[in-house]
């Protein structure tokens, strides 16, 4: 994919999903060209089990900011005639993604150093931590770590707490970059945007806490790692990607934890490019990954 | 991708290369709607070096067979239009592939078996070989063995006659699955249609003869494979497809070739069946690969 | 690993498990040299978190046929010594495999077809099947079917007759190439030798029936193969070795199928070989694999 | 491989490089049984081509410290009897590596943090580099960065600087994490101790300036990276290890550089933790890696 296509002003994305009808691709594709824009990445897939489609366009629009509300309003009526969900995102705004961590800071570290590289493009507004431990490492990038110990019995507090920093910070996405805590479903509901988790085991084998221990008791010869939207059911959001590396009898839990955290840091970060370029689209349990 | 989506009679892939310009997915969706035909799966890319437009469609269009014609000659003036290199053929349209071998066998095999698998949708009218060997082979397959022997002195006139079995069977598509003979460029021009190699190296390393036992001199800690199509110059033509696969100090050149032999049934067949299924466009001496 | 080292008649291979001591690798080795063996490949480990020792030697000795009985002998009291699980086997002894197959033939036709190319040590007396297919399969090999029909209420005298037809062929290593029944467990009790089983997903994920369904539904971005040998309790048995293929959302069921065939293909091939070529050591429920 | 080894003060590692004959391995695991030495870890390989045998060996000596000389004086006429190149190293002797880097410094920062993690057992007593631009990657880490400028009039002083700050900080291993010098071969020779050099190509395609570029124009669907030991020859020292990744045409070279920039980071990380542990060794131009 074409790196940091957000730099170009005139640049924008446009998702869409509905139900497969004769006809979408030309509506879109004749409005574009009616607006002046010029279709530079397409890709396209209709599911063939319930047949829903699915669109990722990125195109140029000379003076994209200001036609933006008029371009959108054009859109409208063909979204209507085609029941479409659709999301039209100039590639300039980034997002502002919110990174919790709790002790592992090795997912942390990876995406505040891609950041820094311009190979992710987000802003982060602040890092959210139930332990003071990462303090060190997002200091040299300048982000504020905001400190949220979780309790049993604190638990309904500190997450009103984080959420009121999700509300202030305007945050569009949470990455759960190896935090310990299990989010509640009302968290979750009330947040209403996108939360990636990357679970340090090929999902669904090994679900819940102590994969590495669970993979090295199994005598698995692979170990991975999967990065999935957060539903409420533990582990068992839509997948956005894996990855595996070969293990061996040689390789001790700790060599896996070890092993596992490059294949962690690779899986999360790859997930939330994706994410960030808006790459990935929701098919009920699934996801759609145009990349 | 979609396995088997030719034994559809009434879709059809539309395959377009063209300088990019504004209007040019419009006009060709807004045509295939007009036509009737429903978009099933679609996939372009602009490369932004020459912006140059490569676009692959696939449709279901009722009736496909009767309305081709018609299809094509609505097409036309927008092929002109907008100057587009192009391609319009029936998923049904099965190509007629002939394979040729000289002693290793491998990658014949694996095409013959993938073929009664259905999982290559093609015709194999004929195997040529310049060696006898290869006669056990195809038997089982009712497929028939055209032995030309070819040595220095008889080349041009192996050639020849090759050729003339090319056009007797109306051949689509030349593969070479390690056939040890260089066909000349007189050879290459003459026949005129894609021809397939897998040279059994990872490209551009290691070209010419003996890749593994250049690769095991060299130490490399993986040896690969490369399927291209064949241009004049040896082992320089478009790139289909690669893969590798690790070894180490206790693999000898024997054991090289006998990983190797994996890694070009993968890739050959890979390599073929996207070109089967017409997902391969050229650009230059490189290629669009849309699977 | 050095391909067909089956050849060399004086060659031996001497596999040892036991507690770990001091001296026990200094006492086989002064053994063999003193025996005129030289050690041309060694590989040992110990575990950790048992002190569990484990080791491999592969060693020429002149004249081995004749000497294997008193190298033996010479080496009992020393086994005794540590109290060693061991095995000395010459390389020229070829395992006797009985392949099991239902009606997807495609990992039987790759053991077949490998074993013709050398690049399996085996003899496969027979092939076992509860459906006819395969007959087409194995005829060009020579080798004969046994069609042995299995329902739920023959499964006992189905399987009394399988176990008469092991002994009759004296078989060493019954390999369940996607044989579709479920071996009892006073079945494999009463066979007890080895049984290689190749499970279509990555295990322990979709454990059971329908794997690859299971894995679309999931949404899962790899698919994969096990190769484990079979205890009672069912895919739950040591794994010998593990592979995945990457799969994206334009992937129905059928593609997972057909990528997937080429997964257990090779999966199967990799454990088939490492087993016939006393590579894999059992430590409790997991294995050491020397390869 | 166990993490960390190094922690055990009574662990030590022998390496062992001999031309191939009876009782070599008897005849050093005896000496290491009556030295008290209890051996935890070996690997063994004898190359069939040149009769080369290469072992190595990890053991637990109670009192290792004091008892180094004792067993190295006891090691001197077993070694010198079979002709044997060795060397023994405690495991908590930590290397002392310096770490050379110009602009990108991905690399560096990769191998400072997994230093930081304790996953790699190294001590970095200086970084030099002829851009200053690292100083604050290094400045977190406490390592002092060396700025010594390179231009084609100053070469033979800046090496000789070099050089000097090599031998003041006693320095055992020299990494080229993406320095873009080419080291003269007076300065390699003067040095005399290994260097590991990170090529951001898959060796020996791409020999020399712009990889990626030279990737891209080919076309080719694979790039890696190749961490080797650096000779005099430019890029064609011994290959350590070497990895790949996929790419395809909607990868252009700021993509290749951007994605090589992992495999870079992997592939490096990996060659200098085996390199530290012992676990490379020499076979004329190639390695012999027991990982």
């Amino acid at each position: 994919m074409q790196a940091l296509s957000q730099t170009n002003v005139n640049r924008a994305r446009l998702l869409i999903t509905c139900a497969d009808r004769p006809g979408v691709v030309a509506a879109v594709s004749q409005l574009l060209y009616e607006q002046g824009a010029n279709v530079v990445d397409s890709d396209q897939h209709t599911e063939p089990d319930d047949l829903r489609f699915f669109m990722r366009l990125e195109f140029d629009l000379p003076g994209l900011q200001e036609r933006l509300p008029a371009l959108e309003q054009s859109f409208r009526p063909v979204a209507e005639r085609f029941g479409m969900q659709w999301q039209l995102t100039p590639a300039a705004r980034v997002k502002r993604m919110a990174v919790f961590v709790s002790k592992q800071d090795h997912c942390l570290q990876e995406l505040l150093w891609l950041l820094k590289k311009s190979e992710l493009a987000a802003h982060i507004p602040l890092v959210v931590s139930n332990h003071p431990d990462a303090r060190e490492v997002v200091a040299p990038f300048g982000v504020p770590l905001h400190h949220v110990p979780v309790t049993p019995d604190t638990k309904a507090q500190a997450e009103a707490e984080v959420l009121e920093l999700m509300r202030t910070h305007q945050v569009d996405l949470i990455v759960l970059a190896r935090y310990m805590q299990i989010l509640s479903a009302g968290f979750i509901e009330r947040f209403g945007r996108p939360i990636i988790n990357i679970h340090h085991s090929f999902l669904p084998a090994f679900v819940g806490a102590n994969p590495y221990a669970q993979a090295h008791a199994r005598g698995v010869k692979l170990i991975g790692a999967t990065a999935h939207y957060v539903t409420a059911e533990l582990d068992a959001g839509p997948i956005i990607d894996q990855d595996v590396h070969r293990v061996g009898h040689r390789d001790a839990v700790a060599d896996l934890v070890r092993i596992g955290r490059r294949v962690e840091r690779t899986v999360l970060a790859r997930a939330v490019a994706w994410h960030l370029e808006d790459r990935v689209l929701l098919h009920g349990n699934k996801t759609v990954v145009f990349a």
